[in-house]
């Protein structure tokens, strides 16, 4: 049903250059995607040649946002596109620009753990269950997102609550740790910022989450409570 | 000069609107940069009552880019625009989402103040002063963004260079304490929350600087380094 509106134009040059940017806006999903599920992994394994490869590979994923946002305003100028068809470009446009700064996070992840070389280290395992958390979430929205399935969004959206109880935990668990040692603060430190960073990347796939409602319902529910967003799913 | 394709629209309705969206933009960053003031005054007087009204105004800015967005998909769908005109609309819905977020750092701020009520505190002048800087920028680069000013954009986008290198000092000055005295450890976090998003205010800041430049020189600089960005002074 949501996909109704996905499918109105059946035929033309139009519904390709549609779906030709929906599916690069998939496959910039899939790198930023994978880019974070290596940055998790490479925590676990302390592996700085994957962190180095990590970073080198940040700029693919800025290149995609630029290439992505150009085909859109593109296609606003030489389309004119209306209704829904409006609304896809225009949630496109927003999601790149979250998925731009989920590849951050990654890039972020690696750049702590060469700066953390060699230095002792604070426990890392609770950082690492929050990242593969928001790797689901984010796998699960972009999946949402090829379907514009609104259930789909609305369930990973709510999954955010679990990632901050996460975040908040790690930080005491990080603040316990320095007090104990305040020699190790500087790493701590960085661990901090990535654990912030991680935490991030659940409150931009609930953007994500956002703009997938926005095409499906035409309603902006950015700044609503997460009550009337579950409501949506009653309203027809 | 750079103000030649604004003026383009001599008359009409059209003119009238993307007029209006200009303005309303303009008030957004008015109500973002008091907020922003707010919040560094009240770390200089550690008022409460202030940093409560802060928060308790965060709505209205993020009414405002929800409702200057839903105007400007509407001038899309209904006027159709085309080269500066749409880059005009897309610079508008970037910008309101830097300065919504801009709006959250002020939020941010004086909720670090009322966590830290009547405890001991860390040293904030740092923070103070970066933050005057911020507002300076944030002063400025509204400043180009009412007229469109190429030069004034990259020389706010420049600034942030200092705000960086400031950033960094408070974070050292700030490991200091914590590691002198890690009792303190639980506030001096979040000074250092808020000192971040001081930072990243700067980051924003030039965030719109680039939408600028993309407007006027119809070329997105964003992930691009800053002599290149320099260089389009020089080129007519």
């Amino acid at each position: 049903m949501d996909n109704m509106n996905l499918n109105k134009h059946i035929s033309g040059q139009f519904n390709a250059e549609l779906e030709s940017v929906r599916n690069q806006v998939l496959v910039m999903g899939g790198l930023v995607e994978q880019q974070l599920t290596d940055a998790i992994a490479a925590i676990h394994g302390q592996d700085l040649e994957a962190a180095r490869k990590i970073v080198a590979n940040d700029h693919k994923v800025n290149a995609m946002e630029v290439a992505i946002d150009e085909e859109c305003t593109r296609i606003i100028a030489k389309r004119q596109p209306a209704a829904s068809d409006l609304r896809l470009v225009m949630a496109i446009i927003k999601t790149i620009t979250d998925l731009e700064r989920i590849g951050d996070v990654a890039d972020k992840i690696a750049r702590m753990l060469t700066d953390n070389a060699n230095k002792p280290q604070p426990p890392l395992v609770s950082l690492e269950n929050m990242g593969r958390r928001t790797i689901k979430m984010l796998h699960d929205v972009l999946d949402a997102f090829a379907r514009m399935d609104l259930e789909a969004a609305i369930t990973v959206y709510k999954e955010d609550d679990k990632v901050d109880r996460e975040y908040e935990s790690i930080i005491r668990e990080l603040m316990t740790y320095m007090m104990e040692d305040p020699r190790t603060i500087p790493q701590v430190l960085n661990v901090l910022w990535a654990a912030r960073a991680i935490e991030r990347v659940g409150d931009r796939c609930q953007h994500i989450c956002e703009y997938i409602i926005y095409f499906v319902k035409g309603k902006d529910v950015r700044h609503t409570k997460v009550d009337e967003i579950n409501d949506l799913l009653g309203k027809p």
